[in-house]
């Protein structure tokens, strides 16, 4: 037992990465599997991350002029069609509704009934509901730009689940704008990947990539589709968020028409972005240890528990009363200029397990205070992303507490830059990528590789490879890349690297 | 033309009351039909009420010790089928998933294929998939109270359909708990029910009457359900919230079990309780006018309009900058706690048109800074609800805003009181109560009746009447309601008195 405390989940990412991910969400209360396939349970704990995700984006999204808005959550199937490529991505994984009530069955039990004359999907996205929408609404220039976004479930019918990264029905949002030129929307384009990049760094404290996709793993009807990459602890690649230029495809496929200023009837130029509670996902295996989850202190729900500690009823009082009057003290205090979330845990458990049950939620400071803090005027603080403890002046807590969770911020996304960079290579041959891309060790088939930048000319010349190693083109990287080089597998001339990486 | 532009929505209430309810939301920019049968689009200005509201309702929901959290859109159809009174009350209406993929049909276009196994229900409500959950969830007695709630969008497949009163889709909460204790679990619907009926008067400004609902009302599955009822500008009633004591009714369907405190295991008592965005129909039809929507201060997404006129270029930016200026002092103000919420409107439309598309819309008060205002340093101001303008010292205006904004929410209460109370009447026979319920003029069939307080003992007795002038038991009222009477149909003896009257 004594072993088992030190670290808190069992296997350790060095024994087991995948299931090490699974039992971090377990042990975090997080997330849960549902009964319905594919599905899962986003538990309090979880829930209130998302929500504080949430609160962030759509403080930027308002600030960079976007409405909130709501769509149906079924598109009519003729509606799917339209769009040749939009469709071929997303038939394969569409939930259908066919019948609209059940009915008593011959054999007991129900069974539906009053099918309807067209099947109805369940959104996988909202593109072309949204589009039908926008069509009636644009009629001149003067009705341009729209800038919507809308929160929302979707459904995508996978196979392999995963709970956070790949589930049949998660959460997100799904920006939709209309634009009366090719620049302004691609100018949008742009700024909402700038947006998520923003949020991924200053927030979530992990360091992205922005860049280009290649058009095999571009958006299914997408003219240009721009992600951000993360780097998981497991050397793995995350898109983390992706902003997509339509084009005209969308507003051809739904007729969305304006009439400009000369008075000509022109189609539009739509974009769509979106983040989901992947996101959840990615953030777990940024910045979590062996024993569980680590909260950046931005998005933590709750940035700081206080455990009052005692043995009678006595202590009992007198250490409430200092832990609340602490508690408040610590709550006047900002970070970013949000006061500071403080929690008091006086529940009826052992030490031990209300410690580790904080611990494995990865909240960012615990407090402790017993009665020898109370004598000394003091406290006891353990920092999550460090495991350091110390016991300081209760005066000096209080003016330090604000700096420690920025320091705490800063040193998370400096850790995950660090382990970024010491993965990342410029790889120039193919067997230096095959080496690259293949375990160090039999006893960590897991952890691996990393990014590779290489210079490729045609994506079709590497289909072989990567298959084989399942390695993806993750993107061509927006920043630092204009240096001509040779494909590194046929030799040919080619403009810019791309990062390649295996992928969740 | 002058004659329309007196009133702004055809037809006014008075000519055409469900026709005026559609127009009013048509002008006023808040849904519209989407081409999605029985769903509608929830437009920028009309999902930005919805987000005030749910602001609202989730602090209210936290401060009196809730979560929230995420379940899956989808039941299994065997899972509705555990709570016998529950699945007869919503097979009638559910959108049913058959297929997980479309494919290429043979005469061209799609058709579903991937039959699942067993069909899954889209959501009409979840307390069977909550249950589900929260059966692995308790164990102990240490387990309770779980207090739960979720925003999320629910199926109810609807012949008849009414833009927000009664879409296919709509958005809702529901709240979803689990106590050791029947007494506790009463407690919890009461407590909810008292929070939806502060929102309702305090936000909405829309006085309610909180009940019991009589058997043949109650939720399917419930033991008692209370709801808040508000009496509509046609007199007829909306039940605006409801509040479900479920007894062990879904514990003993779901096997929601623990151990007391004695070691012996029970069964667990649940409550749920939800409103939805049924919500912005009652606050249309309680508040608007013939000129469309009117907001209460409290939940308007703009409290404050300030529209700049200008005839050129040079007093344009005299104005614009005395505009931005008293916009920033008027922000600095405060309603009940919140910084006041102000929007300027300088698009390049022509002044009437400008000044309806606001009072159309709704917002509270509407400000226009023209030049002679710059020069006598003053506003004119107008207020929605009343109509009444005035030109106002700026300083002044800046010192009084918020008292006009709070005078404006309690006279709008009080307004919707005393219709109320004009319309209400105790009642104690059948002629009495056929007249009170029967038009008094063929030109408006639609506005009649109110709320008739009448002593009942057995809603057998009186279902062919109330099935003849379709009329419903809206509750049995919590306060006021101990004096026994005689049955207005059968004169046997009756404990108390309900209210009965046209409903939405």
């Amino acid at each position: 037992m004594a072993k088992a405390a030190k670290h808190a989940i069992t296997p350790t990412r060095a024994e087991d990465y995948p299931e090490w991910y699974q039992q971090v969400i377990k042990a975090g209360d997080l997330a849960e599997p549902s009964p319905v396939r594919g599905c899962m349970v986003i538990k309090p704990w979880g829930f209130a991350l998302w929500e504080s995700m949430q609160r962030a984006l759509d403080d930027m999204f308002k600030a960079t002029g976007h409405q909130n808005a709501y769509f149906p959550l079924f598109i009519p199937m003729s509606f799917l069609e339209k769009e040749a490529e939009h469709v071929e991505g997303f038939a394969k994984e569409c939930a259908v509704v066919t019948h609209h009530r059940l009915e008593p069955s011959e054999g007991g039990g129900l069974r539906p009934a009053g099918p309807l004359e067209e099947p109805l999907i369940v959104r996988p996205t909202s593109e072309t509901i949204i589009g039908a929408t926008y069509a009636k609404w644009v009629q001149s220039w003067r009705d341009l730009p729209i800038k919507i976004n809308q929160w929302a479930n979707v459904v995508r019918w996978e196979m392999r689940t995963r709970m956070f990264l790949r589930t049949a029905e998660f959460l997100w949002q799904e920006g939709h704008t209309v634009h009366a030129t090719a620049e302004e929307a691609w100018e949008e384009t742009q700024a909402m990947i700038d947006v998520y990049a923003e949020f991924a760094e200053r927030w979530m404290a992990m360091p992205v990539i922005r860049g280009y996709k290649t058009p095999a793993e571009r958006f299914p009807g997408a003219v240009e589709t721009l992600s951000i990459e993360a780097m998981m602890q497991d050397r793995k690649a995350l898109q983390a968020g992706t902003s997509h230029f339509l084009g005209q495809n969308f507003s051809k496929a739904q007729e969305i028409q304006f009439q400009d200023q000369a008075g000509d009837l022109q189609f539009a130029w739509t974009t769509s972005w979106g983040v989901s509670t992947r996101l959840i996902g990615a953030l777990i295996m940024t910045h979590s240890d062996d024993d569980g989850f680590v909260l950046p202190p931005r998005l933590a729900p709750a940035q700081i528990v206080i455990l009052p500690i005692y043995r009678n009823d006595q202590q009992r009082s007198a250490i409430l009363e200092y832990v609340d009057s602490l508690k408040e003290e610590l709550q006047a205090q900002t970070m970013a200029g949000a006061p500071l979330r403080v929690e008091v845990d006086d529940r009826d458990l052992r030490g031990g397990e209300k410690k580790w049950h904080h611990v494995k939620r990865g909240v960012p400071i615990r407090i402790e205070i017993g009665p020898k803090d109370l004598e000394k005027n003091a406290a006891f603080v353990a920092r999550r992303d460090t495991g350091e403890t110390c016991s300081m002046p209760r005066a000096q807590l209080v003016v330090e507490i604000a700096d420690m969770l920025c320091n705490m911020q800063k040193s998370l996304f400096q850790r995950a830059e660090s382990l970024r960079q010491a993965h990342s290579k410029t790889i120039e041959t193919v067997d230096e990528f095959r080496q690259f891309f293949t375990p160090e060790s039999p006893d960590q088939p897991e952890i691996h590789g990393g990014f590779a930048y290489c210079h490729f000319a045609d994506e079709q010349d590497l289909q072989e490879l990567l298959k084989e190693l399942k390695v993806t083109i993750r993107c061509i990287p927006q920043a630092d890349n204009d240096q001509p080089g040779k494909c590194f597998v046929t030799g040919k001339a080619a403009p810019r690297m791309a990062i390649f990486a295996k992928a969740y």
